[in-house]
């Protein structure tokens, strides 16, 4: 499909404005940043931020939209043990890369979850194929005889992972009593997750995890 | 010590104005109740209440600070595998508890450890003791040879545990959908995170954790 001059250009704007409410929503919280701020910050002029975003919340959400896409990347079940262990890994590595960046969403979840119902329901709906990933991923180490878990630990199992993932950053950014969180926070919630999954693999699987985690003890 | 009149007086409007706040922050969310809502609450005049705490952040401090006296009931090691198994599963039911009864720190977490140092401090105060008590169990159960797991595993173990007991109420109202949560969210909560604990559990210790456990699997 050709877009005509003008549909580009909306695009780019739109594109602009995206980039820029992430970039300032991580560093300073969504609650403290107006959409003053971002035009501002964009030079452009606020009537123009409005003509895409009618307030600050539609910017919000469309950022959630972005992040439900970035994040829906559910592995195939691929049957070796030694393969599903370094999906699990990647795959966790990915989700957290994909939280990291989108922190803002993660940071004050409650809070945008409680006042935008539909915001509540996107999130649940990751959070659902969130579970059925990882429910996924351990049915495969099960039939690899890489696992043992019955169907009902899996289920709890899956639960405590998505909690795990979910608040890392938030109960790290208290513990380490400052806000500015690294890459390497997200290493270290890596090794919580997949210390979750650990004591269910057996044998070889569980050597190959333990490898794998070996640098991201802190 | 003899406490005259006045001193009493003090003391029961004290109780009285913590006692209402916590039931109006509970049921409402701190950040949508005033001072005046808690002294209308009371009848009481608001000059009254601001004569015992200057602002509402005073209220919360306050509530903070009998929730940390509160929780603070770490277990003796008791020698025994069976023993130290009750132990486990009590002590993580009267913790739960302690953050049910407070709830609404727990809602608004990040937020109100964002926005004030020395509530930060008491939290991660908190948090340090919690780790050392379920590093303690988990010690007190590998020696009864409950447990199979090398001190580093309990290490990332117990932060797993106070993650998920921390942000479990959390959780579970996205996940549900709604604010009313019960006491029967509590028992889950403990399913969940006493499942963390349960792979590492051997023989006797692992299958009386699973009969403690039954009742809660939702």
């Amino acid at each position: 499909m050709a877009l005509d001059g003008n549909t580009l250009r909306t695009r780019r704007t739109v594109e602009r404005i995206l980039a820029e409410s992430l970039r300032l929503f991580n560093a300073r919280g969504e609650a403290n940043v107006t959409t003053a701020t971002i035009a501002g910050a964009l030079e452009m002029s606020p009537g123009n931020l409005y003509y895409h975003f009618r307030n600050k919340e539609r910017i919000v959400e469309a950022l959630f939209e972005r992040f439900e896409a970035r994040i829906d990347m559910d592995p195939q079940p691929s049957g070796g043990a030694a393969q599903a262990i370094e999906d699990l890994w990647l795959y966790l590595h990915l989700v957290l890369e994909a939280i990291w960046e989108y922190r803002f969403l993660y940071r004050n979840l409650d809070d945008l979850l409680a006042r935008n119902r539909r915001l509540r329901d996107v999130f649940n709906r990751i959070i659902d194929h969130k579970l059925a990933a990882v429910d996924a991923l351990c049915a495969d180490l099960v039939a690899a005889g890489a696992m043992r878990a019955t169907p009902e630990e899996i289920r709890v199992l899956a639960r405590n992972v998505l909690v795990v993932a979910t608040y890392w950053l938030n109960y790290q950014s208290i513990r380490k009593r400052r806000d500015d969180l690294s890459a390497a926070d997200l290493g270290t919630g890596a090794h919580q997750v997949l210390s979750l999954v650990a004591p269910y693999l057996l044998g070889e699987a569980r050597a190959h995890l333990d490898a794998l985690s070996r640098p991201y003890i802190d």
